[in-house]
């Protein structure tokens, strides 16, 4: 049997509370299907922090590279916001995509049924959406360098950040979402500021290029990142695949998901190159939400995101689409069962807690 | 009388006739009410490559640096894409905007009540919101150098852009964000991703530093510019004043200006710093929405965007608050009345032309 090797990072917040139900879920896996899991559990952010000093420890990245995939809860708090920049609980999030290279981030964007209308935006307008973002994560500006702040003497500061892209890093994402375009309704839509930035310039290019020479079957588009986001407000259900760099990708995602009224149950992938020899690719699968510290450790949390995020694990590191599929339509069945934790609770709804939503969803799986 | 001198620059696409409207209403406010208003006119954007080579010539910028205020229309098109990039229509606007010195952009995002229906959100997310976004509009990635793309060899480019903030650009534009805050809700927030971005630090620093120094009256928050995108799309009536940096500002005022269903109605002000001797402050004034080249030439544009933005440059620069507000009232008056151009129009309204809607608000003033 290959080795199913699962090394968890819950974090901070109500990352532990969210990781909690998807262990439940791994044993129940384990004892009634026979699935198989190993797992090893590590510390990041705040709470590697407060435990070695740093945002994660070598000993766990060691862990992470080693694992088949990671499973990562959230990072930080108010209590961490005194930190020093370079520990600050982001950076583990951070150092784990670079060292891993985990340059392909997948963002569904999807309108479950039974929460449409608890959308912000006209039930018609969100109603069936089903978007794939697909964010280029270990570029840009996130990563260029210089990236300091100088001073200038006089009280007076100087802050940069340096956005850099190659044409390997554009080619290699826009064949991601080429790819998977061609396993859904095969329409990619980049976006860029080529209007403004020398890297959307040669993006554009690129995606251009990489389409033409490959990817000719595949609808193309383009569009401003600026009028991206007012499209995505908008009309949304014009999308299909959106790929776009690091920093429009964080915020195009986050936009995305509020349109959903579903935030608490997005679930996202990030994924390295394929293995030369193996063809296994290096992957972690985290929650859009974050670390939620206002309702941590309440028992309330939406477990959702993050048992979806496993959901994507089982379909992209292990291929098991069934039991991907299978643990999707539990959600899905939970959900119009009427269970609702508080975040998305509405009227005629049965609000429960944490653990008996993961309860719910392992029962119906 | 005090000189007022308006330097009209149409611009591509639907400019011209957007712009039209404007002039007909300056000859009947110089008619009827001896307003002394005298207006020159010149290329900007595609119209100004045909002419002359450049998105805009020297001898119009000199005339933009000379007026009291500049009235902009809008540019670009699908003719002009494959220009070089530095001659490109938008570099006439981002020269204006960098010569003018023009750092504080200003971008009321409110919902008109006779469209609150009209917007892709739910009525009762829209209505009766005023937003206002304050966006630095000379600095960083729009400016920073480098900003190149590198032919590396091998088939391999570099795009490279540079985000550069320095300490006395966050402090002015702050500066006016709680200047402006206090004429209206007293609540600033300013948005950065100081969890990625060393100039987001520094911004949020600087901006904390001069509230406590000068502002510490109003209310000021922060929240990351991701998480930013996400609350305007779930509930932007918790937002007064947003100040954020260039990029962030194009993005999430385009998501602000997209919510409230009006987008062919918003006005922008882009200021420059009060004259140490005379007070008079540099101005350019323009819709937020583009040059619509789809529609260009069929007299069915809004000028709504276009009027208002007159009448932002009534307010700001010429001090005629008075006539500012006739003005605003008489567009709200000529929505109520039911008229609405095609962009806007919905069941039970009377659809008219561009000319139409400008003689129905200069009737209704
Ligand atoms: C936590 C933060 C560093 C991160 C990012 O900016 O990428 C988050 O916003 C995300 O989108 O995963
Ligand atoms: C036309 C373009 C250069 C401009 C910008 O990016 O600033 C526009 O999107 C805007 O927001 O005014």
């Amino acid at each position: 049997m290959a080795s199913k090797t699962l090394f968890l990072l819950p974090g901070d917040g109500i990352g532990p509370e969210a990781m909690a139900e998807v262990k439940k879920l791994i044993a129940a896996m384990n004892e009634k299907l026979g699935s198989g899991f190993v797992t090893d559990e590590g510390l990041v952010g705040g709470c590697a922090y407060d435990a070695h000093g740093v945002a994660i420890s070598d000993a766990d990245m060691e862990k992470a590279m080693a694992a088949d995939a990671v499973l990562f809860g959230a990072v930080g708090g108010p209590k961490w916001d005194p930190v020093p920049y370079e520990v600050r609980p982001e950076a583990g999030l951070l150092r784990l995509r670079k060292d891993l290279e985990l340059f392909a981030n997948l963002r569904p964007a999807i309108c479950y049924p039974a929460l449409a209308a608890s959308s912000s935006l006209k039930q018609e307008v969100v109603e069936g959406l089903d978007i794939l973002i697909v964010r280029e994560l270990t570029g840009g500006v996130y990563f260029g360098e210089p990236k300091q702040i100088i001073d200038l003497g006089n009280g007076q500061k100087r802050g940069i950040d340096t956005q850099v892209y190659d044409t390997f890093e554009i080619e290699r994402i826009s064949g991601v979402a080429f790819e998977l375009a061609r396993t859904r309704k095969n329409h990619v839509t980049s976006m860029e500021k080529r209007n403004v930035m020398k890297s959307g310039v040669l993006w554009n290019e690129v995606v251009t290029a990489t389409h033409k020479a490959k990817y000719s079957d595949v609808k193309l588009g383009h569009m401003l990142a600026d009028a991206g986001g007012m499209q995505l407000v908008r009309w949304p259900k014009q999308f299909d695949v959106i790929v776009t760099d690091n920093l429009f990708g964080d915020m195009l995602s986050d936009v995305a998901a509020m349109l959903t009224g579903s935030l608490g149950m997005l679930p996202s992938a990030s994924l390295g190159a394929p293995d030369a020899k193996t063809g296994k690719r290096k992957a972690l699968y985290e929650p859009v939400h974050g670390s939620a510290p206002d309702i941590a450790g309440k028992g309330i949390a939406n477990p959702i995101a993050m048992i979806a995020s496993f959901a994507m694990c089982l379909r992209y590191s292990f291929g098991m689409v069934k039991e991907a599929d299978g643990l999707e339509a539990a959600i899905a069945a939970v959900l119009d069962d009427g269970l609702r934790t508080r975040d998305i609770a509405s009227a005629g709804t049965k609000e429960v807690g944490t653990a008996e939503m993961g309860d719910a969803i392992i029962a119906r799986f």
